[in-house]
């Protein structure tokens, strides 16, 4: 293992460069363009004045999630899915698992009936597009928020705990941390990991692409995520000027 | 916790009654109807002759799965699917789910240019039917590719390894094998986990549906769907005749 | 004619072996598994608060059926209508068919501002899909309108008349009752007849496959389909436990 | 019974005035302006050289209906099915009925591999317009397969037998012919027969709207229809010039 | 240029023959069969006593075109587009410039809460199907206010100037008017004007299908279009008997 | 007039600021980022190696376009289409003016059996994204073709011409050039306006919103779209290198 290099030359444990750009468009309360490397997804957060219909006269609100791919951010152009007619599959689990995450991180009953859309959209695809949207709209739902509390519709940022989330696998046999591109398409297993700023869990999604892995193997891939995670939430509260 | 119980008197890491019974209806090579309690659903398994598109000329075969539930296969009517037009995003995922599953399960190069389709039709719903599918589903297909070896197309049955899935969650504060809708409606952590019989995950997909989990709970979680799934495990062997 | 034979050997105004089985699953208010031979049908009817749009205020109900085959019911694989996101003609002429035969047999002004939703799902296919369906949810009917009636919502079953179906049909110039599918995939005449326990008629379908038929061989069809719905219609009240 | 009248004055086993318009519109090859009394429908029959796949390279050719109305051809103005995106399960039943309808009447095997797409679009809707498009459609087809002759693509008529339809029905309680919209919605029983020249049926469709029938007035029905369609075969083959 | 000469014979600056037959189908408030050449359109003008959510309340009016093609209209058999299940992107932009040019004509604030919907349909196209549209449905919306009117629910016919629309192009390097299909397929420049009474453009669409086009060229077109547009508003205002 | 003023103070025939910025995106062969103002819209042009079926073998190349708006690049958030699965007829107008105006730059028949894909999505929407997104796609397909000349497989750009698009319009009165959202809101008279580098018209598009317009009026807005359009011709070529 002493000649094992990642394609990118980063250490095992190492994120690539990180940048969370706030107020990259206008109109939206939050919008947020989030890079993990020469991955860029614009995750936007907009405010509606009601809820779905399921939670009606409830007292609460809701926040839901979509995402999509420009056709061309992708190595070969994908087609358009609105042309087509329907989401993928992947698409859907993709933007519910964003829905899942940040739903955990705000509290759906201190910000009235309203719904908070999270729109995912990747500009360019380099690997964990998924990971870097969920950590993008931490962002962006955390300025909308802001927003709705500029205007006095609120009286604190619901926040319950912030999030944030990455992608380990298991590369030519090594656990690394924040697969890239390369790394993605020829990995054995891949996990994508939601933690919270407590340290504890909201999704463990782990995949044996080729050959299935054993508990130590899982165990070092949570570890090396758990330090990733950490940066990413710190990197966030820095960007919202919450901590220096 | 000493009062601590399920609501169907289990103990915290038993089962439900498992049944597989296998050629439930005729026509599919492969047709076998699993339950787990009062979960039913019916795996069939069908040869096609031939791959998809980006698979022909490459001399290898293809796994597929796809999940439907009747619409009074739950507590209330659900829409059908196919009247609405389309599939919904927590059947795509499963049905993606399934498919994952079963082809870590077998040698996709070793049967030729043909394709296994896995349906997973959920009879009655009682929680854990993408479990109960993907167990059942490993019989019907082991079933079909009997199928294709006594009509002498393939050689061997192109098993790598046995898979089994189940359900795992925290309850009241505690973790629990093998969650009925009593509990999946009312827990805060639910993991499928899909596991071979050399005792490696295929997948492992946590969420915290209330309050996020640390990673003491993970590892009690993990240890019980160890426990359940090498049962399953046996009970398929023993169902197939290769285990007494 | 001397050495004219049916595929099952059955005479020509058999019945195949008919079986009602009540409560097959356990949430629907009206479970039913119809056998007629190896075709085997769910019908499960179910009761929902309200009705569509264009009754609402009338003080009347509603029943509506639903079909759908499971996609390795048949001799070889369908595909799921649910994928292709719509379903065929045959599909919603079966269902328009059932729903209509089941509204005349039952007072749909004597039952509130309520839907029967009749769901009939084919799990194995062998011929008279359609005929098994109309037979079943008649009896998954009338089991929804007890529990309404045991809930104290009705004070009597709101049944006009017993309906119940079957297929007659011209095979190798020969008419027969209730054709199985080797018979049904080479007959010259196919027609489903729908009557009620009054001797009536509520539909009458008849199709030429092959070669046109006269008036005596419609007569000859009519009176075996008459035989066949009488035995039915006994089954079905002797299941219900109205006769012995 | 002595006052009874059918809302247009007609006598019970009148027809409409039918009338039969070839060279309807000028491209294709077959085109007929059917009109029952105000029921005004455009058949077209379209030549396409080539079969659907299931047909390929079996030496036959195939006939195929679809069925359409313009949104205000009716007394309030529907929904454009292909604004909606999907054709209704009627349009569906009845296109289907046209085909099968044309392939009695035509040889299937002796046009080559070419298609007939027979199109029925009613510009005008007055109660018929399923029995009118058959009738219409036949005479289209006929012009079609003229001009294959007249090309020396095929070297006659393929013709079996010439087939026509109309609707009976139980209106006030006396059997009627041919249906206008005031009866089709206030009838009991609606029964639309398709038959050939050699007075053989090829369809018999029979729904109780109200009360069920029996076997007499089923009798009835059938012997008025016949007189019937006698009428609308004539009237085809002298339009044709093929009578005087 | 000596020897320039349109298929059809005509002058430069000459329509082809127009006819507007009021009345064309019984239902519809406004119904009429616009004819230029041998493009024939039915244009129906249906009204709905409610308007779009988007105007509920507003105390104003509504008016929406839909357009189809009969399959058969055109030289080879078009796809229905209600059998695909869309309508395709011509489709939808002349319904949508149909909608804009009748909105144009009317004063939408004076005739209540109602839509007027607009269905065209085009029985036989030879060119000009969507600016034969136009003109009959002025016409048609006409016939339908008169009917409310007639009613007493209106006061006057809302109309705030008469449009219609005429197509002009480059043939062969000569600006020409009205192109019939010959023309249409085989020129360089295609523009569809539409004006009003008062000869002022409502909507003005010119696109070089081969060769850009120059000012002057464009001037030219706007002259002969303002020569035809003359011409059909004063048919149309005949057709209406509202000049001799 | 003396006190007439645009919203953003720019003079009656001022360009907002544009921007291009060529190498957006790092996949595809052409990638630019157009801006009007506050209008960012990213064109990517994309190389396909082959043609639609309807051009298959005839040894010539295609462009073809399509259109989309991120959901929240609008004041207020729009549905998404793939969620809805279908695209606007509004999406669809747009996509096929983007499609003829860049078929009409290059020379199809100099690119062998390629497809061009230009995808043009909107980041941020200030009015007037289809003309900055033909302006900008001119660049993006310019440095796709250089790609193709750079790997050798053509000799030349196929360049036949450049074009730039431009909308005017007339806003309180004025013919002004470039409408942001604030005047597009409130205008009379929208007009898109698509012209080579010789000045002359590819497209022209012209609507009365409000008032009709006249033949004057028709001619200033023709004027200072020609102004506008050399400035963004200049402009594209001056990015490319082409000139100083």
């Amino acid at each position: 293992m002493t000649d094992f290099q990642r394609p990118s030359g980063r250490a095992t444990s190492d994120l690539r460069t990180v940048r969370l750009t706030r107020h990259y468009t206008k109109h939206a309360e939050g919008s947020v363009l989030v890079e993990f490397g020469d991955t860029r997804v614009l995750c936007t957060a907009s405010i509606e004045e009601k809820v779905p219909g399921f939670l009606k006269g409830k007292g609460q609100g809701w926040m839901t999630a979509e995402y999509g791919m420009l056709p061309r951010s992708t190595h070969t152009r994908m087609d358009r899915e609105a042309a087509k007619g329907k989401q993928s599959g992947r698409t859907q689990e993709i933007q519910r698992l964003i829905g899942r995450a940040l739903r955990a991180a705000f509290d759906l009953e201190a910000f009235g009936e309203r719904t908070l859309h999270l729109d995912c959209d990747v500009l360019q695809a380099d690997g964990g597009t998924r990971t870097a949207a969920i950590t993008g709209a931490m962002v962006a739902a955390y300025d909308a928020f802001s927003v709705l509390l500029g205007r006095g519709l609120i009286t604190k940022i619901p926040v319950k705990s912030f999030v944030a989330a990455i992608s380990v696998g298991v590369y030519r046999g090594v656990p690394v941390l924040d697969l890239d591109y390369l790394e993605d398409s020829d990995c054995d297993t891949d996990m994508n990991v939601v933690m919270t700023d407590a340290g504890h869990f909201v999704e463990v999604q782990g995949t044996a692409e080729g050959a299935a892995f054993d508990r130590a193997t899982l165990n070092s891939l949570l570890d090396i995520a758990d330090k990733g995670i950490k940066e990413l939430l710190s990197l966030q509260k820095q960007t919202l000027g919450l901590t220096k």
